[in-house]
């Protein structure tokens, strides 16, 4: 069990601000407090780096009183991404947000970038920073036009979010410090600011692997959480219990609006057309968290394969590729997949994230982990289903 | 607390063949047996007859060992639906179906005739006996375009379906029959043949009516459920209790696809943009009861308003309407109402279903219903949430 | 130059009625009378089946004074083609209308069964018809979903369209009859009863080939024209100086509303992908014949490709398929053929359709063809561009 | 007419380059010369600002020898936009573009920001200037959430694109020079590098005007040109006679791709569904000039209404709005007029676009106007059709 004492995180993020309420309290993954999702094994590190070639960087802008922002990226893999795209696709399941490079992504069936999350204002700043890493790629020198994929959610409730305080060098540093491995979540990059289901939500992320017999395919997934709703944990009503869930009263102010980013890998060899089916899936996930989707909430979901034989050369050597493609019959377990990790990377997002004060002074409290776990022991809701129970070939 | 005796229902619709298993066990819906789940109230009868002037009528089709379907209409007003539209929009979940009309409705914002649920393969000759019905309504002498929308999922597991055994007086004698006040929920309609979760499926409904310091707004649901996955039941694990869910093991068959049918009425002035907004909304709630949309699963949810200013006359006379148009800030409401209301209309489509027995002699068993509360309880997921939790002005 | 004479088309098709309106004037494609539009050369037959293994088979239904309507029934390939399925795609230019089957192909990529093309009211009929001849192919006894692709325009201008004339055995009959080589054009199958641009329309074909160093692929067009606008041939307004056509003036009816189908055939490597961004193409084409899809239009684009070793088995051996993809990057090529191709069908279908008598006595007058042809030379628009003039090699 | 002289405009644009080629041909908009095309009347100056309130600001960016871009700004309204938003729709005619912004106005149905269209590298920094000049209007002081439209083509083959020269200062000037009335056309604004059609493109716009027995409504037009295919004006087959055109030989470098930005207004009445109607007919003009959407062209429609009773305010006083909106059934002559507008606007961009040289010294031709004359007369497609054909009352 991998548990992190939030004042040590802390001590690494801050700059210039102090964390005062219960600074005690352990943080973990929904996984290490005996939270079981699904029914599908997880990956190695339960998380987005599961799927190969994958990998993560993230920058936390931190500055005085009132910057909460940053940068999380997801490379989709190791080689030059614009010379050899990625087939990809994308779900926008409210589009009340101001990601980037969507149009392009759903005409051609690719991604020519990696894909970078920050604030809603950043965004283009952001998408000019990957402009600039992309044309100085080695190999880039004559490419003239680069479709940046960039998604973002609102952090305005503790970030000073109109300075638009992420800049080009920090989307360097997260790209170029992108690794594999175990991700960190919560108050980070491009979560350090966002707030979810009541509490303060961040960057989550989990990972699901098929049975041999169903292909034996990975799933990653990583979210940006910064949504309302009224908050369930592996079916337990912890938002109700907790009294903080959205329509609860007239005097408390609730944000139920915020939006969702959600990342999706697979080593699968899905065409663009399964993979946005794929995409689709995790909105889904948002009814086992207890979320709706509402009116502000800007949810997208963009989904990649990484499988190497379906790569997208910028300068083909030939009129036609041959492929590979899984058929439409076997994606329902892929289906299962993706619903599972948004689950569980929703919730790591919050059990990760820690209290966090910001612009103005104000606090947003992470959830609070023993309280939970109590209400969690109430509803049988710990500890069930703690090995896969999916056939496993 | 209205509790069916399943023998009773048995009798009445029983023609030919016998029911043999457990015939004592009392049926009831969700909420009767204590599962209640959302914050918002219900309306009066949980039903989508709850959207003032909606009524919904139904044809059992059962023959002989094999047949095993019918038909559900779900009618909009009671005036001529054809002279007087009514705003609509389609979400296509899963298109893997064949539901008929869906392009005209998108493309013109609304429904013109009653919208009829039935099985895959008679949707053609259904639709074409709602071709009839609009013909020969007073005033539709001259009409010569009509769009039909007709819904359908798979009920061939229990019904010879490529006999299509629903006829244009079925269609015609639903939809005569339509009425307002409780529907019929369970083995009954297009709901006769249909499985869902592992268990028999079939139509289900619920309602639910906002605060009114949200605009009051009534919002009902009609499903008809035929679909797989991972039953969950007001957070309980039930599917994987029962030892019943996709993916459980290589000897049992469970059926993960067949699709479901949501349709979906308001009295709130939506547009049809903000009309899909809703409909999408429905999506999320397969989260809640463990479904995640498998590849052969067609889910289609259809929205329509009966706002009486912002119907659509066949012969305008002037060029412009004036309508209301509820704002896009405040949908938000109404997307929870559809939630919580897709999710209960569901677990009645289960709660009411009874066990079935059709063609090939294969029967399938209704969810337990002892069973199920004793897991229930477990997970303390019974009697909770009794009062709506929603401010209420 | 293939002319043919209308009184010796209309004996064959007579039925109880007679021609009496200039019935000497001979009817010919537009290639015929020097009309040559575009710069890519056409198959050997210009004409949809020159995608090999695509044949059409059509019914003309005749009856009385008011029946006037028919099928025309196009076939990817001489398999079982619910067995052996076809990528493909839909573009829906304007969705007022009722075609089928176009949630499905869109949702996994492919088409099942033939495309049918009818009346409007005789969608549902003709679908169920298309169900009779699929489940009654050998291989096919257990197979209870079936997608029917029906396309429909509305003929109800002279066609007693309310009766639904049309019968399974129309249906079965044109499928039956499907063959290679040339397409008869107007006043046949789902085109007799239509009208276009002012004149009677019908159905028409054309088809183009690539050069070799742009993959020698062929293209081929058919489509079910019944339409409105400002009839422009080969750039000459033949529609302002024959006085004919929409918003001309009040005193004049002018048919703007009614519908345009357009099947399209491939044998290029594509993607369902490539195959909608194909389909989009032919909505352009519009714009070249005077047509802007009016309000009332239900224009419709289906494209598959016949590619041999891309086709969908419905029972696959494996879990993936390895397939060919034609890369974006050599799409142009191919959508410059279906703008052209799409354009000359049109036309065809103008030049080949003759004066129709129908229900309550009205007659749609052919396209004039000796007027016609004194205003192209008047705009020069005669016997330019004889030879393709588009690189070769 | 209004004829410009070349070398004046040039004088007044020129920063240290020089004019070689035939500077003395004089420039004028297609209508100077004798091209009418379509049938309705242009409205006072034949150009977008014709929709009352919508003014257009441009700003040159012409430094040394490859820098040839700009900026072009189209503003709905002159209050605040952000603050009073317009109904809005876009559509996708080839997604091949970086355009921002789209997924909101989707979503929520309106235009929030003026319409900003620059080059393609450019759009990140272009929209960051956006939102400060939004974030900076009276009125906006507590926004933190903008979407910024911004639309782009690829000026790469005259101007340094990947230094991205487009500086936020440009922006705001553009913003602030916004006026009504006359719009400049050709190398201007966002024009100034682009090509169309074998030649040098840019800004373009145009205008129409419906009848009042139609609705008397003002549809407006304004276009980046920048793409190829094969020239045609008002059905003369310009570009194959001046031997001009996508796929002529194998010697010759002729780009096909590039792309178009098409931006309408208009003061009807206008849901977002009907908008997008709208927008959409926009593609059909491609036909007219010529244009398949070649893949690498990314087409993009975006269409407002200014109609005052429709605007969206940010805060709104009631849940509900009392809105107006046109029939579907009196849509036909809008989609008529935008149609014939962007035609027109195409055609404009051409005719008043002059030779260009820029990056490496390359130099694009304007289209030559006396050839072009003499070809439009051969083709007797010059004077046709001065007045107004449609019915006027």
């Amino acid at each position: 069990m991998k548990l992190h004492f939030r004042n040590i995180v802390c001590i690494t993020a801050a700059l210039g601000f102090t964390i005062t309420a219960n600074a005690q309290e352990k943080r973990g993954r929904a996984r290490d407090f005996g939270v079981y999702t699904g029914i599908l094994k997880t990956g190695t590190n339960n998380a987005i780096t599961d799927v190969a070639g994958v990998t993560v960087g993230q920058k936390t802008v931190i500055k005085g009183d009132s910057v909460r922002t940053g940068v999380t990226a997801i490379i989709p893999h190791q080689g030059n991404v614009f010379q050899d795209k990625v087939p990809a696709a994308v779900y926008v399941g409210n589009g009340f947000g101001k990601s980037m490079g969507l149009s392009q992504i759903k005409e051609l069936g690719n991604i020519e970038t990696p894909i970078v999350l920050t604030n809603t204002l950043n965004a283009p700043l952001v998408a000019n920073a990957v402009l600039d890493y992309v044309l100085a790629l080695p190999g880039n020198e004559n490419v003239k036009s680069v479709n940046a994929m960039v998604g973002e959610t609102n952090d305005g409730g503790l970030n000073d979010i109109r300075g638009r305080h992420v800049k080009a060098e920090d989307v360097l540093e997260a790209l170029k410090s992108a690794k594999s491995g175990t991700v960190k979540e919560g108050n980070v990059g491009a979560g350090t600011g966002t707030e979810a289901l009541g509490f303060k939500g961040g960057i989550g992320t989990a990972s699901r692997v098929l049975p041999v017999s169903k292909g034996g395919y990975t799933v990653g997934v990583l979210v940006q959480s910064n949504f309302g709703g009224v908050l369930s944990i592996n079916g337990a009503p912890v938002g109700r219990e907790l009294n903080n869930f959205y329509m609860m009263d007239k005097t408390k102010i609730y944000k139920a609006d915020g939006s969702c980013m959600i990342i999706i890998a697979t080593d699968a060899p899905l065409s663009d057309r399964n993979l946005e089916r794929l995409a689709k899936r995790s909105y889904i996930a948002f009814g086992n968290v207890g979320a709706f989707s509402s009116n502000g909430s800007g949810d997208y979901a963009v989904a990649f394969s990484t499988y190497p034989k379906n790569r997208i050369p910028y300068n083909a050597s030939s009129m036609v590729r041959t492929i590979d493609d899984l058929n439409n019959d076997d994606m329902s377990p892929l289906f299962m997949a993706v619903w599972e990790a948004t689950e569980e990377a929703l919730l790591n997002s919050l059990f990760m994230a820690e209290d966090m004060k910001g612009k103005g002074g104000r606090t947003v409290k992470a959830l609070p982990i023993k309280e939970t776990l109590n209400i969690l022991k109430k509803y049988n809701a710990l500890n069930q289903n703690k090995l896969p129970l999916a056939i496993e070939k």
